[in-house]
């Protein structure tokens, strides 16, 4: 093969995945780099991605999505106000030159929700965009750092809602008290059923994060058990929130987007939340089709 | 005067503070040090004392409460399980020898709550004690790291609840995204309120941590004011979650007990909250009161 049709690149915040399509739209290679947004100096992505993808073919086209469209990017691509679907994402990538040739860069979405408040996402959209080309869920969960709840109608995001379930955990364990407690982070079932039990009846989140110490202290939950307990406690409090501001998604299917790890734990505690209509999609898979698919959405000029 | 009635310590976690009493249990003076119980080596606590108090005159009976007496403190001093007043918390003090003198060191309480948690205060219970001296308030609060509210009956504590508001804000604040977004920590009134009355009227606790950012990132709110708004939204929830849970406070007298600036921040989130029957008691005098208040309830042998 001389020249591949497409070049596809998620790149987030700590690492990006270059995907490979043959003319069918089929991924026949990938890569992953821990080259990440976060860590890149000004002017650094062109290199960064030329070293990436060095032995591939040369593609006819090259997209970006994920934080390399953020303000701390390679370019900003300004977000895209809901209700959008692939036709408006597409149609609002920008391009910018490179040695490669031209590359597109995906946009973010916003929104403000029903109480006002500002919401936005930046990445997951692309990962949307794949799944609603396969399935047509009215309702999509992008758990992860921050946790995207996303509504969809007519094959579009009508309204976001982020959690910050991801990041509150991960700063928690490593940087307050809680930290002491904990001995390491492996996962265990019985403790995170626990948590995610109490945070589906009680509201009061800063009280059960409390518990986590108090519970450890007394070795009522053993060291090992306590990061599990402590994650259960957010996603179910998450979920708590989701499930009774959406009042809906209870009774709809809802898609779950992401690592295999973090998806099985959002499976667990939707169902014993009784959401029982729930199904998966790998995020990298669907990053990788939602590239695809923006690039079908916009023709070469 | 050649001897001293009683020298009374509130030993914390990041400092401590020495009361020295008259005979009427007046304090005389008053040493702060930042000697505290997280920094301290094993068997530097009575080193650590004797250099605060070298130039006060020596003391017929020490007291000592607060984190000293935890596990990682001088010595040990169990918890004594709720209801406990000033009688039984007197009586659960634990006595260790020193050049000094014997030096008695205040328990801490336990209390398993209604929806079976475990809950602990060790520190507040002194300046609780102080606080029931001269006052009889149904309900008090005791905010900061880990913010305590705990019903008295009869003069005792009868129950315990604990919101990890102060720690989950500091750690945030420094440790997670949101911290980019900041500038500085200065007061904001109108962003406090904001989040406040953004907490009392949302229970998604881990959506609105995120509006922190978006609201940042579209500069609806400015930079400066980003923490006001995090305090705002955590305090928020905690009193919306704290009245929820303790109906009947809502309508009978609350003391806050605390430094000035933090006792300042619950008054107004309370009166936001339509809670007007609030009073309020310096922290570190609650804690003199207190230790000379335990002094009295056990009698020197």
């Amino acid at each position: 093969m001389k020249e591949a049709k497409l070049i596809g690149v998620d790149w987030g915040l700590s690492n990006l995945r270059a995907f490979l399509y043959d003319a069918h739209g089929r991924v026949m290679a990938e890569k992953r780099a821990p080259l990440g947004v976060g860590g890149m100096a000004e002017g650094g992505f062109e290199e960064a991605l030329v070293s990436v993808i060095r032995d591939w073919p040369r593609a006819q086209r090259l997209i970006l999505c994920g934080m390399v469209g953020s303000r701390k990017g390679w370019a900003e691509a300004p977000y895209v106000e809901c209700p959008a679907g692939a036709q408006s994402i597409a149609a609002a990538m920008i391009e910018v030159p490179s040695q490669l040739g031209p590359v597109l860069i995906a946009p973010g979405l916003s929104a403000t929700s029903a109480d006002r408040l500002q919401e936005i996402m930046r990445g997951e959209e692309t990962q949307i965009v794949g799944a609603l080309a396969d399935a047509q869920p009215n309702f999509i969960i992008a758990p992860g750092t921050h946790s995207k709840w996303t509504r969809i109608d007519n094959s579009a995001v009508s309204s976001i809602r982020t959690y910050m379930t991801g990041e509150v955990y991960a700063t928690l364990k490593t940087h307050s008290i809680l930290a002491q407690l904990m001995d390491g982070d492996t996962h265990d079932a019985p403790a995170f059923t626990l948590g995610v039990r109490r945070a589906l009846a009680s509201p009061a989140l800063l009280n059960l994060l409390f518990s986590v110490r108090a519970e450890g202290l007394f070795a009522r939950i053993p060291a090992h058990a306590l990061a599990a307990y402590l994650s259960g406690i957010l996603i179910g409090s998450e979920i708590a929130n989701g499930l009774a501001h959406h009042e809906f998604a209870r009774h709809t299917p809802i898609l779950v987007i992401g690592a295999r790890e973090i998806v099985d734990l959002y499976m667990t505690a939707l169902h014993l939340a009784g959401v029982n209509e729930v199904s998966s999609r790998d995020g990298a898979d669907a990053a990788a089709r939602g590239l695809w698919t923006l690039a079908q959405a916009k023709p070469a000029a």
